[in-house]
């Protein structure tokens, strides 16, 4: 019942937040190919951002499948989530138009953290109210991934102000890992999607 | 059924309110730290709104759920409420872009008392549909926090002038008081969220 | 089936509308009461074209409550609705912007106009898919607020270049004549909203 | 399941995307009949895009009513397609403000043809799924509007540099063969809309 309300407003918000991205790839004046060409590090910050939110909304659909009850605590844990999210807009923007820059570089990479820890947070609520037996800690298991993105994260912040662009690589990277859709809720779970 | 169409459009204008305030935190055109500490009362107010807006969509979503009948009347009670939230984005960023100066601070704060009026007025619209034996009357009691968040949000509105923190600590406090999630609408309706 | 993406599709759409249009109420620089005053303008053509969009939405929720199939035919009338409402911010932004001035506000007139043909085709669009013994040709009966709402409109952009203000008396005038909610439809189809 | 949140998704980007081109046509500063024409190619090029929104989303309704199971290939496919027509009010944006110059048509028109590759990826991803015996397959049939349009986009992308106003032609032409709703759906599962 409170679910889909849940995912209503989320889908709405995370619609929105990868919509409203692609204002800060700002139509130039001029008809001219140097005008496009210079719109390119915008563009590329927007494909990054672009398939990171792809993967949230994938993620955090499979993750509520599994959730068949929703508390307050799970409400703001995924308010906090969303609230992380929403920053990234503005940290894309920042970091495509200074052309990966180092410090918009380091602050993309933190908005990122704080959201994945805010998405392991509200799997941690839901893992804690569906109790001994929970569905969303089996099919999550070791977690490897929510594990290694933190840690790739902070290397790749700390990394922004020894090369841009290793950085660049490691959110790359983050970003391939999670790609692969997350196989282990549609096994345990026995559904498609 | 009418119910489900007034939840979707709530849950959008919601969705979209929460996002676009984060509009008004402009992208600076340099990469350095003083562009971002620029930023900070920009950022700090939105924050504030966020967990208003986080707020407002939980109880909502709580008052809602005890609504069996959806009348003309409540439509437009419901529709008054997102007019005045709708006004948020414009009272927070220029609050956030002024640093809290008096005036905006003044305006942010009426914003949010025009904003509590209008839930009030929703609810007992609710209220009077559902007659003698209201669910959500029971559900809200004796709603002291109803009755404080509008004499909170005037003494808060009168002392902008006098000291605008002063003000941002009454904002700050009534969101505290009812970040606690409804659990009175919990308790009556013997329901998770 | 279809129905529920049309309403989902039209919710999002207008939500959006409704929204987007606080951002034409552009944050003024100084916190001073001058800065809040010259905006006086834009956040009245704001309220109008807010309770304009909510009563779009009112009616539209009650006309489709009454639709059983949803044709090609009733989508691309659908569409066709909601893109005169889609200019509603821009020619509200243009019309606040200039102090109501004679062109802008006929430019407003004409895209109510044009909004009120289009929901007239929607309407008898789903009467001709209802047939005979249609549920809205019944509610809507003689429709006399569907036909007197082109005229006034024709009479608002006709008095702008005489008087704007007259203008902008019979635009809040037909607001008015439809802010009754549309009890023919209630009354028909026995339903609350 | 899944369903249900893919449809509510796309519906809600669709939404933000066909709002959203609205915001490039500016509200000019003058209330003048010469300010009001200078937004002419804006509009014309507004109303191209709505259209073909408008397209993309009835068919999109269509085909995903054939598809019972949604995989994680469904979702990046789906994903695909809204990156590519998320570029749409930026492509719409500048083709408009210069006036329909070759380079910014000709993006357009790469923008048109990318978009129908992915809807064309999305609907064998369906198919797939679907196996032997696809709905979908049997509806879609020889596909020769899905075959015809990347050809004519194509054309239209190398005709901007010969003359813009064949290019614009085109895509005129194309969105007009798709403008006929996809009647073969309807006839083989048999429902309206």
């Amino acid at each position: 019942m409170g679910k889909t309300r849940l995912e209503a407003f989320s889908d709405g918000v995370l619609a929105i937040i990868i919509t409203i991205m692609v204002l800060e790839m700002k139509v130039p004046h001029d008809p001219t190919p140097a005008a496009l060409l210079g719109l390119l590090p915008v563009f590329l910050s927007y494909v990054l951002s672009f398939v990171y939110v792809g993967i949230y909304w994938n993620n955090h659909h499979h993750m509520l499948h599994t959730c068949t009850r929703v508390t307050g605590g799970i409400l703001w844990a995924n308010l906090h989530l969303l609230f992380w999210l929403s920053l990234l807009p503005f940290a894309t923007g920042w970091m495509g138009e200074n052309h990966f820059a180092p410090l918009p570089s380091a602050i993309y990479g933190l908005v990122l953290l704080a959201a994945a820890v805010a998405y392991y947070v509200l799997q941690q609520a839901i893992i804690a109210v569906q109790g001994e037996r929970s569905l969303l800690r089996q099919a999550v298991g070791g977690d490897w991934k929510g594990k290694a993105s933190p840690l790739l994260y902070l290397a790749g912040i700390g990394l922004t102000f020894v090369s841009t662009w290793l950085a660049q690589a490691i959110y790359v990277l983050v970003a391939l890992i999670w790609l692969v859709p997350d196989r282990r809720i549609e096994r345990v779970a026995g559904h498609d999607a």
